[in-house]
């Protein structure tokens, strides 16, 4: 197979024209695990309205409060309530139990779901096949009227946290099937200085994007890196 | 998930200290289709001696005269039989086949396996998942006494066989469960201007790295690009 058999078809729209999302609020459910309490700090950072969500409101409270930059903490179902957009970077284990009890909260609104679901021995980390084929795909099955989307896959929540970095140099793939949906996601990941939101395909294409991070915490333990990707000629 | 949680264990050998491979004969198989074409081109003009084979050797013979670079060609099995690295361009459908009747030639040798099991309807490419889980695992699996790799997989066909580009500034995940056999093949990804080859994990972790061809090729089509991908931190 090639790559390039299949340029075609001009696009409608100029893929770099994207909304102003600067105004949204968005929420992180499971915003008190590495990677939420990561996309929270750095997007408050960037000037973002961010609420985090866990399942005890006490815990997001406190854990707002460590973060900083305005950020406000509340449970889960508040979180999406008070949000226009809602990452979802909840373990994968609770995923699709925690998107089934938010359903009414997350109706119409915009999901972007951040997480892998992968398995661990000791040769260490390898994808786990949702039988949806994917946990972005889980998510658009529990949740037939929100907007599902799939991005931030592949950010280290090391570096998100840090305070010392002023730009993680990454791109972030971001998949749907509603181009409006996608434009918004791309354009809340263009918010974050180094980073850039490009359109990787539609959800049924998301299970490899999810268990890539396999691969990467394989390069991360080879080269002792924080290993993010870059898409070229874009 | 993070990627950051399993960045453990120093590694004990210099990961950037890779072999010379200038000495090496590489021989590809399918190599009258585009990526082997290109992959033959690009390898023979960085000066590596290349064979490539097809199943009938006029035909290579013909792509050889073609390429010039003082590339060969003959059959497969000649092909495979001369080199000392083979990597395999074949069409995924030809891919199981192609492989078992090659077993005794492939007997000792580095093997590299590009292929992308795709899927293709009205919405674009999707990924196909073969029974042993990747392509890379099913050459693995009819090729016991080959040292299987999985490398060159997203590499674009126009970009390799345009003698204008000198650079090709990408990435090439390399995979495999021998060491030695995988350092030797991300030595030769850096035999390629502009590129590095890049550990990235076991071939149980194949599949999503084959199957993200189908996320470039989205890529490709929304911004008429001819996508590659640079793991960054590294």
């Amino acid at each position: 197979m090639t790559t390039s058999d299949a340029v075609t078809s001009a696009p409608k729209r100029d893929p770099h024209d994207l909304p102003d999302v600067s105004g949204l609020v968005v929420g992180v459910l499971g915003g008190t695990g590495p990677q939420g309490k990561g996309l929270a700090y750095r997007l408050a950072r960037a000037g973002q309205q961010v609420v985090i969500g866990s399942r005890a409101a006490d815990r997001a409270e406190a854990v707002a409060a460590e973060l900083g930059q305005g950020i406000r903490g509340t449970d889960n179902a508040g979180a999406a309530r008070q949000s226009d957009i809602v990452i979802v970077a909840v373990p994968w284990e609770g995923h699709g139990a925690t998107l089934e009890s938010l359903r009414s909260e997350l109706t119409g609104k915009i999901v972007v779901d951040c997480v892998n679901p992968l398995g661990f021995d000791k040769q260490g980390a390898y994808a786990l096949k949702p039988k949806e084929g994917s946990a972005a795909q889980q998510a658009a099955a529990l949740l037939p009227d929100s907007r599902v989307t799939a991005a931030f896959h592949h950010l280290s929540a090391v570096l998100l946290r840090d305070p010392e970095i002023d730009r993680i140099d990454t791109d972030v793939m971001v998949l749907g099937d509603d181009r409006t949906a996608t434009d918004i996601v791309q354009a809340l990941a263009d918010r974050f200085p180094g980073m850039r939101g490009v359109y990787a395909g539609r959800l049924r294409n998301a299970h490899q994007v999810e268990s890539l991070v396999a691969n990467l915490i394989s390069v991360n333990r080879r080269y002792k890196a924080h290993a993010g990707l870059r898409i070229t000629d874009v």
